[in-house]
């Protein structure tokens, strides 16, 4: 998979007319860069320069010590050094002659900011005085680009999170009951998660989060002791981290009363409202839209229908992280700042996941997650096409 | 623990000269400051300041969602924000007035470099055109120090570590026999190592290292499939991790030969050289002295007493890391930089890991572990005083 990154990433550099990306490093256990998941896959201890450019070159600096584990990802020319990164990186720069160098900082985005301060200022002492000093930019587009664009290996990893996650949440139908807490629904999933030796796709006292009932409290807080009552509508936000990629999805119940065998029509039509909503979102994506135009067709679908606006976006892109930043499906709100705006990318993955509060009930909302393809959204998990009935 | 080491932060800022020491991360969990393990344990989300002042305040400016978790360390007057953090850090600054601020980057020490080259920019458009701009210096003096002058708690936790390894050498002395490989010794002390739901100090596959015989490589090598011999001198070097802190100590088998009841003369005397250059060592150190000077003892008892010296420094500090960085006890060797000249302090927690090759039998070693005193080191392993015999 590193092959396949570092191969998208000289393609994307060309795309964006960027000559050479530098991620600088040292101590990766302890002083993390982010983006080495994702074009290394291995930690590095000296000071250390991963350089790939636009004609296909990718060459690694390291510490002699480090150069056999370097050399193992079969992804880099490794060049060792001794006693100091300064000639060889020198050196290397001079031969391949870049007219722009980005590294790896940024002030937007967390994700592509793993370039200390103190590296900086040592990476900039080294190049003093040469034609690469000005040459500096930050390598925060091509970051954005290289986690969005999932390829083949990443996309079959999320797959099987997201297949684990369906064969949970099917369990866990058939073991809700009315009179069980919040808490007992989320420890057996947690059972669940633990049985097939995988982690939660995020902190493990917020995942599952399972909301029963028109009091409970809807969104990013953990299961309580409130008890699963007949007439509530019940649903769960859970997913899996599976070879370093998660899936992120909710599905909906509703718990019958007595007498009752299909949930009240009102409890009917919010959750086919969701459900056709994230249909019409996934028929429409395309490559080079903007997210707030997908956004717009989930949300107004939903107010045309008499129901308010949900308060957050329609859906972010998923990968080694829950929230894998930059492209963002979301309105125009101040706080998404640029977010709205960015371009949908084809091979991105992307929540859907509008919601309905319904008072008296509970929250009716679905997240299922598509891949973007030419001609639209193809779901990787299966739509939940009907409320589940307990 | 985190309350001590913030008080101790405001001490070595007075000691310093330095009115205010700022650590500026976001997203701790993806980009992660070393530091905050001592300072804070726990992570933050948005933009998030620690600020502590040589006048003893310490104040955390943190986003809404973290105002929480971060009220429970209970280290901290927590300031909350919402929009952005630039108001509330420049009203704070003002209120303090420091007339110095160092903040978390570092060129030298990656301990101490946990601000990302993005943040830095950051922290510097808000301080533009106020008096702040100016006085940003790195903190890696007060990061060296906080991290070597060990707290009571964090004795205790490493003195918990070196109890757990002392144990575990006690089982593996009834466990080998002549006959048995490098990697079953390893394997039996792994499982015990597991099943006290602890981890190992350093990377699994070199931890424990297990060296039998005059063929074994000696140091930094993980085991193998050599046997143990009668005739052999074995070594073990192995630490565990209990509670986020290391031990790290060193033990001398020997395994008789058919009719002996002791071990050759020349191992003994070479084990004994190396047990009292560490005890001359301990004695010796004191608050004050150069690292150099304490190394200096210990090798050149070893050389007067006919042997060649160890290749590489007497000890180094352990705690959260096994390395735990700045100050060695080292010679004034080319690669250890300016490391020989720091001065040791109290409350610093070393090793001390003399070492004698025995041409023919293996490798005479043992690493103890101290804690420097007013008058000297004080053991916190229990020395081995004989070598082991089977």
């Amino acid at each position: 998979m590193i092959n396949e990154k570092v191969k998208q990433a000289s393609s994307i550099l060309a795309e964006e007319g960027i000559d050479l990306w530098i991620t600088f490093v040292r101590e990766s256990e302890v002083n993390n860069d982010p983006i080495l998941d994702l074009i290394l896959g291995a930690n590095c201890t000296w000071q250390s320069a991963f350089i790939i450019s636009s004609r296909g070159d990718a060459i690694a600096i390291v510490g002699s010590l480090d150069e056999t584990r370097i050399k193992e990802t079969g992804a880099y020319e490794v060049i060792g050094y001794t006693k100091s990164i300064n000639e060889p990186l020198l050196e290397t720069l001079k031969k391949l002659s870049p007219k722009s160098i980005a590294i790896n900082y940024s002030e937007n985005d967390y994700m592509a900011d793993g370039l200390s301060h103190g590296m900086y200022l040592t990476l900039t002492k080294i190049l003093k005085g040469t034609e690469f000093e000005k040459m500096l930019i930050s390598s925060e587009s091509i970051i954005s680009k290289l986690r969005g664009r999932k390829s083949t290996e990443e996309i079959r990893r999320i797959t099987k999170a997201i297949e684990l996650t369906e064969n949970i949440f099917d369990k866990v139908s058939n073991f809700m009951k009315p009179g069980m807490t919040e808490k007992e629904v989320a420890k057996f999933i947690l059972r669940e998660v633990d049985s097939a030796g995988v982690v939660t796709a995020w902190e493990r006292d917020l995942c599952p989060s399972v909301f029963t009932g028109p009091e409970s409290a809807g969104a990013h807080a953990g299961p309580t002791d409130r008890k699963i009552e007949k007439g509530h509508v019940l649903n769960i936000d859970f997913g899996v981290k599976v070879e370093g990629y998660c899936s992120d999805l909710q599905r909906t119940w509703y718990f019958l009363k007595e007498g009752e065998t299909s949930a009240p029509e009102e409890v009917l039509k919010a959750f086919e409202t969701v459900r056709d909503a994230i249909q019409l979102a996934a028929e429409k994506i395309r490559p080079g839209l903007e997210g707030r135009e997908i956004d717009h067709i989930a949300r107004s679908y939903i107010t045309s229908r008499g129901y308010n606006e949900f308060p957050h976006a329609l859906g972010h892109q998923v990968g080694r992280m829950v929230h894998d930043g930059a492209g963002l499906l979301c309105p125009e709100w101040d706080r998404y700042g640029n977010l709205p705006y960015l371009k949908i990318e084809e091979g991105q993955v992307y929540t859907l996941e509008p919601r309905i509060n319904l008072e008296g009930f509970g929250v009716a909302t679905i997240e299922e997650i598509i891949v973007v393809e030419k001609d639209g959204g193809k779901f990787l998990s299966h739509p939940q096409k009907e409320i589940f009935l307990i």
